[in-house]
């Protein structure tokens, strides 16, 4: 089975939902690897899972602040981040940390739309800028050609809400327009990205956990963590340059814009 | 050939470009009509060859003040523009302002980012939540079963830049990542109120002008904004609901998201 062999990892949104449980499966895999658990608030309540496992792995993952929504905080934590590679690059960087909001036409609120997309759009945006130096040594160090996770990607968590083609069909029953919007310009980031990025052999594409129990995903949904991460990190450990600029479902299945 | 014979008619950024020539291309039409042409700046010199016209057909044209970017000016537009139709129901909302803003991964503003998605998505979203009862006026007092422009619609001006289909093959020569990401925000906005409105068979589709010479497409386009607009009323004139919830060109041809 491909696995995730990356060896300087980065996810944002690691104290939760499928932050948290990519942290913990990434663990269990044997290869030698340091995982940059990012988080808006390590410190806080909502972050003493990650304290608790990074206090049992302390020379694999490193807890490091970081607030997707403030431009600042993305560039202490790269400064950081930085500081603690030295002369060695980061192979994956995973755009995880994501807010929902639920709307339709009529009841879609101004300041949600807006903060999903700070938080869904702009936020990984200024993360993919900000870490690309880190990207561009792992490519070049790598001395091998085409494009893997183990050598240097950008995955981008994103949703079946944001394809055009899917998400009309539940829109109604489920309608979360704002999130909607804004997964699809994250769809497109990660396309126009996948473009800037291949000259350095650096691979960039969307990937959608299903719809996973979650704070985010609710009760409903018909997915554990468990499942969603083992069939994501396995998709991940599967890339090469043709699924560059791409768009695939945990299971591997790819999705139409 | 198809036309628009749609009685009232709402367009917006009606003061330039495709928006002005809409106007004017509309009038050469001899079908009785109305049409409120929209602008931010109804008294400001970039809106004096509007003003000129609607000197011209003072019956036909009503200039109304509408900031795309400010909630409060879409209501009070729409409520003046209530006043106005009385019990008559619009026919035909044309959501054409926009702006555009350059950049790559590297070089955009999180501004531009911010003030792209605000005037492409958000106004439009408000503006079709708005004008919606008036939309539904003219579709019930239609008559006539399906779904045409002639009835009551919504025309999305989109851009063949908000496809992740086929944007990324000149993202690197044309880098405009703000305006791309935000009309994928539009597209789906498109289809998603296309599920709204179905169910008051009220037609709602994205457009694209092609690449035109106006102050947002610049010097280097190689279509006039009077050729643009021929195909574009040709189009939606033609419409049907095999085209609710789609994405065409000014020629008619579909655009793959």
């Amino acid at each position: 089975m491909a696995a995730v062999k990356a060896c300087n990892i980065l996810i944002t949104g690691a104290n939760r939902g499928l932050g948290l449980e990519t942290v913990k499966q990434l663990l269990e895999n044997s290869c030698q690897k340091h995982i940059f658990a990012t988080c808006r608030d390590p410190d806080g309540p909502k972050s003493e899972a990650l304290r608790e496992l990074a206090r049992k792995h302390p020379r694999v993952i490193t807890i490091i602040r970081l607030d997707v929504d403030d431009p600042c905080s993305i560039k202490e934590s790269a400064k950081k981040v930085g500081s603690l590679l030295g002369n060695n690059g980061l192979n994956l960087l995973v755009n995880n940390a994501g807010i929902v909001a639920r709307g339709t036409i009529h009841t879609s609120r101004v300041e949600d739309m807006k903060n999903t997309f700070n938080t869904n759009v702009i936020g990984p945006l200024l993360i993919i800028r900000e870490y690309l130096p880190y990207l561009q040594t792992a490519a070049k160090a790598s001395g091998t050609p085409g494009m893997s996770c183990n050598k240097a990607a950008v995955i981008n968590i994103s949703s079946v809400a944001g394809s055009m083609t899917r998400k009309p069909s539940n829109h109604i029953q489920s309608p979360v327009l704002p999130y909607s919007m804004s997964k699809a310009g994250f769809n497109m980031l990660t396309v126009l990205a996948a473009e800037e990025l291949k000259a350095d052999e650096i691979l960039c594409m969307a990937l959608h956990p299903g719809w996973v129990k979650t704070e985010l995903g609710g009760e409903k949904a018909p997915l554990e963590p468990k499942e969603s991460v083992e069939g994501m990190l396995r998709v991940i450990g599967s890339l090469t340059e043709k699924q560059h600029g791409g768009f695939l479902d945990y299971t591997g299945e790819t999705i139409p814009w």
